[in-house]
């Protein structure tokens, strides 16, 4: 099945997916009826669900069971549906809700195809405010404009002291993660938050150099790996091991940075 | 001279000047040799004075020259040049250089008018990759994109324990200010960071609730005064006063977020 399966088809439709999860998110940015300012105070885990997430991960849901109906599904919104194919897509409609409801260009669609063996071969990182689509597959990753579509490359900068970094949140970290990531901060140049998976586009677009984050989910990760080592980035856990699909992540745009950056990292890992 | 200017010219004149620093800024973005990333260890203090910096504020000094000759012009990049007119322009070509050198579309171009009473009565911020221009006059505000001209308007969010606020840099604030900073961050709902004025922007879009910060430049307030003013919202000193052109400004899109943010803010204030 892994074999036979032509990965362009499956390319094709994902941008499809994207288009579809865009169409249903559109109405919705800067416009947040669905964020209720008058909830109170409560503000722990506040997480801003919006009907645009839920639109959109039902209108790439239905474009699934009618065009793929072996594979399986995963989304943050519904259960998982069953996969007879073994393949599985991972759907993230808005990575970076507060990005989102901040009205801020950096939120992006996450959608990934995992290989029954559990590899993500096919990611999609789209920011539609922007207008860029980041396409990876075994080999490539692309950036798609409305000006076209530019092969796009890490920029192999191998020295963490000269890098431009970055994580989402790091007022998330446990006290061990805190302490390893405030050591790169010290030695990297230039650090970024509140990027979410937009940053990992950057480390493929050459523009940043590495990110680290923990606590991801399934589909958080599935997508960003392909993108990143298509375009010639290294994805890994805090160990310098394989990435599972969650927990701790690092991608970096040269060895010299990873191995850097696994002096610290590796004193958090779980 | 104040009442007889037309402000419509100068606010013509203004897109005019954004259209001449994005055509010298766009070959340098995502592409940034001017940034040398074998330069060392050197991180404290850290400015990536870009080629596109410097020519994009050279561009918009020669407009000023041929066609405001009696206007004076003050920047980042180059020395003041002398008003005849008692009317200056602000220039910063590109605002939030460490998001330029991180390929992210939230460094903005600020371009001000200011009266001889040194009050900006004219404020751009362009995000020209994003493709928005948020211009403000008195009385007005609007978003320009290649779908057409929006006004924009403030959120109106009465309360702080509901809003979502913005700090571009919380280490650079002094430990008075960062005890001000902590204090609304624990009380607002979402905090983001790394956006420089384009968050002054989304205030005035009405997507962000309330922007904090200090140490900045001349060429960093005044754009933002007119778009978030035109935008029904409020822009004052940490005391709560009218904003002088740098140091320590606040920007709200209510009374009643200003005046909880000031009671942790005037702590701070200067």
């Amino acid at each position: 099945m892994t074999d036979t399966r032509i990965i362009a088809d499956d390319i094709a439709l994902a941008r499809r997916l994207a288009d579809a999860a865009w169409t249903a998110i559109r109405p919705h940015f800067r416009n947040l009826n669905g964020v209720d300012h008058k909830s109170g105070t409560a503000k722990s885990g506040f997480d801003p669900v919006t009907e645009a997430d839920r639109a959109a991960e039902l209108a790439m849901r239905t474009i699934i069971s009618q065009e793929r109906p072996a594979d399986g599904v995963t989304g943050e919104e519904f259960p998982d549906t069953d996969s007879t194919s073994g393949w599985r897509w991972y759907f993230d409609p808005i990575d970076g809700t507060r990005a989102f409801v901040g009205g801020l260009p950096v939120w992006t669609t996450l959608i990934a195809l995992v290989n029954p063996e559990g590899v993500p071969v096919i990611g999609v990182i789209d920011q539609p405010v922007v207008g860029e689509r980041y396409i990876g597959w075994p080999g490539s990753a692309v950036m798609e404009t409305a000006s076209g579509t530019t092969p796009i490359r890490v920029s192999g900068n191998p020295d963490l002291r000269t890098a431009t970094i970055a994580t989402t949140d790091p007022f998330i970290f446990t006290p061990p993660e805190q302490g390893a990531w405030n050591h790169l901060r010290a030695t990297a140049r230039i650090t970024r938050y509140g990027l979410d998976a937009y940053a990992y586009a950057r480390v493929a677009g050459g523009t940043l150099d590495l990110v680290a984050e923990s606590c991801l989910k399934a589909w958080d990760v599935a997508a960003l790996i392909p993108v990143v080592r298509g375009a010639g980035g290294i994805a890994t856990n805090w160990r310098g091991e394989a990435p599972a699909l969650g927990g701790q992540i690092v991608c970096a745009a040269s060895e010299g940075i990873l191995e850097q950056a696994l002096l610290a990292l590796r004193r958090a890992a779980d």
